[in-house]
């Protein structure tokens, strides 16, 4: 049984990973187009900032037993007829067979509109050459002033790694508030938190052209203004890579993306895929949509992984749960968000709260900023943010509603939780439940002011009490 | 209507805030025996440390509008038949009658057998006026050495708090390690992180014996050991403070706690029951234990309230969540330990592993010692421990697991969970996770061992993949 892999990333490596442990005796080829299996590209930043000084440190994992990892080999084309792919390296193709293969071919960057984006000192931030592109320029010669086009988290995580390099940084975003995955209240904490760090935010806005001025670039916004720079990244989000897989004639799905069940098997025959390159089942709206994260990536990577050697697993689905730093700030959120809710026909309700992460009493107490949706027909959970100090263990406190969303839970049910609590880490009720409460009390305050019949209709939304 | 609580503490005033909320027309009078309503007990640690310079800073909260407090009354008998409390107040005895009662008189320490415990500068540690008279001591004329007796919470929080604080600090615990709600294991890097700031513990030891000798304190112990102090703090657990409940005719049922359904409500008509002075129903166990827990008594309150007024809401149950703060080091836990989950039943294993708190090439990773403990048979999660930095999200990661564990899930279905992830705050599989990976691989390696024929009957172990 042979099994081949393309894609020596999360989804790639966490498939052979997870075949090579359930059963030794497959033997299992890994093909890597690059240099760089298993680099974490989310610690691109943190190298570029200098917090990670030795860019080797970004692998996971530097040894593969039991795998033949094939570096600088191309997969050029699938013959799932044949059951066979072409591979290039080094100038020269030759065919592979294969029994189960697995497409992780990952994503791409996603153009921009953006006249001059090809300039020199114009960068996209997705791959390890990426990165070592932008490390020497920032070694070399005079470099004061980064401008990131894009407020998604690459960009945000740039302005707080090029900021602590040194740099003059411009964010320029499209959205109405950066970090368009949560709310604007919680997108404007980030600003300030960029501002307060000396980060010039410009929202609501594009990059219209780059071009160079004497030894600099200058960067047009759509608003008129120009930005002088020595550096530009450009982080506007990702597009699935499907070339190899499509010209094959595997099926696409939303946003183009690799259609796939939930077993990520794809309409070729045993042929599978995950991660970047696929659809990604929701587990609220309960059907595909397109989500790149390295979380996703490794979690389809492994089912793949044990599916393509004989098992039956489906993919749980995602939440879309998210966690960012910015300077001293987490930034977390899971499931969705108000409007997006509206929009898939769910009857939402978003309830801001706040609470401090532990007994004031005991030092170091900080405040955070929690907003939790829930369906006022149902009384379900829909989706929470987060933001605080990054030492408010946010990050996982996210990570207790993602469980309990996961298990679709109600707003209320969050209560039942038996959770941990000693002064200096939470209270006897945690902020998550706290914010559950004010929910409840919220729907309960509507509910007061509409009468009693609206009163009956909602009472199950009354945290089940006959009252 | 009238709601009466007896007791001021977190099950009591949780009651009545509970009953407030839902109804603000109800009448509700509580009773506190002594004149600190709805103060902290788990602070009183904090407050002898120094770290809470204000006593009056650990009220959970000084005001409650809608209810009425009375300090300094006591609650003498109950009347069942008549609906009515005897009262005391200032030597004077009044009646007060009820619709509704709560009785939340919580918990008392448990007496040693301990020759001398009733000697001055040997104190318990439950009350507000047990840790004033802890800091007359600490504070009046020359205390340089404590003896605590007991290593549960109480006695390794007061080792902390104490040498903070400057004393020479002794701790005699007669369990084989400290922490006994932990495995061994890990209570022996608890012992190893309170030796590393300097106290001296004794394991496996009884304290026999307190006498004056000289200004100050010796404490012999079962071993023959003589240790010198100018305070003892004797925290050996606590029991049911269930006198007034018991007189009234309320059935005791486990370790003579209250009986009462999982709608709190006790055999006596119209009379409720909450927090340390009932069973507790267990959520694994599926049946009444008895546990003291702040966030217990607040859930409990909380469902009694709900009930009182006309609700029907159940408490969900316990998990026995608990977390703690040792100097640097966090300690948490959920469900059942290995010896607990074989005596009652399950089918246990155990299997430690570790993994960084979060990416090692971002600054400042810290290890993870995780302990899962999951069922054989079913494959269910049972319990889980975790023990590592403060600072490392370790008491929202157990409660991940404790959510997990609420539902009823496998081992394996930690994995399915859509976690967050950033590297400064975790890895694409969250640490819960890798340990829960470690469990998976633990048990496919017995059934490699105990060959096909377990390996077949155990097939929905090995991670539900038909392999």
């Amino acid at each position: 049984m042979h099994l081949l892999i393309v894609g020596g990333s999360d989804a790639g490596i966490s498939a052979a990973l997870r075949a090579h442990e359930l059963d030794s005796s497959v033997e299992i080829t890994l093909l890597v187009a690059d240099d760089y299996p298993n680099f974490s590209i989310c610690g691109l930043p943190y190298y570029l900032s200098g917090e990670t000084p030795d860019w080797r440190d970004l692998a996971h994992r530097k040894e593969f037993p039991g795998i033949k990892v094939l570096r600088r080999h191309k997969a050029v084309a699938i013959d799932a007829g044949q059951q066979a792919v072409s591979v290039s390296h080094e100038g020269a193709e030759a065919t592979m067979h294969y029994d189960k293969l697995i497409v992780a071919t990952g994503a791409t960057p996603a153009r921009p509109e953006l006249a001059g984006h090809d300039l020199p000192n114009v960068f996209p931030l997705h791959t390890m050459e990426d990165s070592f592109a932008v490390h020497r320029r920032l070694e070399e010669g005079r470099c004061d002033a980064a401008v990131l086009i894009g407020g998604g988290y690459i960009g945000l995580e740039m302005a707080d790694a090029l900021t602590q390099r040194g740099l003059d940084v411009t964010l320029l975003s499209r959205t109405e508030t950066v970090m368009p995955t949560v709310d604007a209240e919680i997108g404007l904490l980030v600003e300030q938190e960029l501002r307060r760090h000396g980060v010039r935010v410009f929202t609501n806005v594009n990059a219209a052209r780059v071009r160079t001025q004497a030894s600099r670039l200058a960067i047009e916004d759509s608003a008129g203004k120009t930005h002088g720079a020595d550096l530009v990244i450009v982080a506007v989000g990702a597009r699935p890579e499907t070339s190899l897989a499509g010209r094959a004639g595997a099926q696409l799905g939303v946003r183009e993306a690799i259609a796939v069940t939930r077993q990520m098997r794809t309409n070729l025959p045993e042929v599978f895929a995950a991660g970047d390159c696929v659809e990604t089942y929701h587990r609220l709206l309960k059907r595909p949509t397109y989500i790149s994260l390295g979380t996703i990536a490794h979690k389809q990577g492994r089912v793949a992984g044990e599916n393509a050697i004989g098992g039956d697993r489906a993919y749980a689905g995602t939440l879309g749960t998210q966690s960012l730093k910015v300077f001293e700030l987490a930034v977390v959120c899971t499931g969705l968000r108000d409007r997006e809710a509206q929009a898939e026909g769910f009857n939402p309700l978003t309830v801001p709260s706040s609470a401090n992460d532990h007994k004031a009493y005991y030092p170091g107490a900080t405040s955070l900023h929690m907003r939790v949706t829930g369906d006022l027909s149902s009384g379900h959970l829909i989706g929470a943010q987060i933001v605080g100090d990054r030492k408010a263990e946010i990050s996982k406190r996210i990570d207790i509603v993602a469980a309990a969303l996961f298990q679709e839970a109600k707003v209320e049910d969050l209560n039942d939780l038996d959770l941990s609590y000693t002064p200096p880490f939470s209270s006897p009720w945690d902020p998550v439940q706290m914010a559950a409460q004010s929910w409840s009390a919220a729907v309960r305050e509507r509910l007061r002011t509409q009468g009693p019949q609206r009163h009956f209709e909602h009472a199950h939304l009354i945290d089940r009490a006959a009252v």
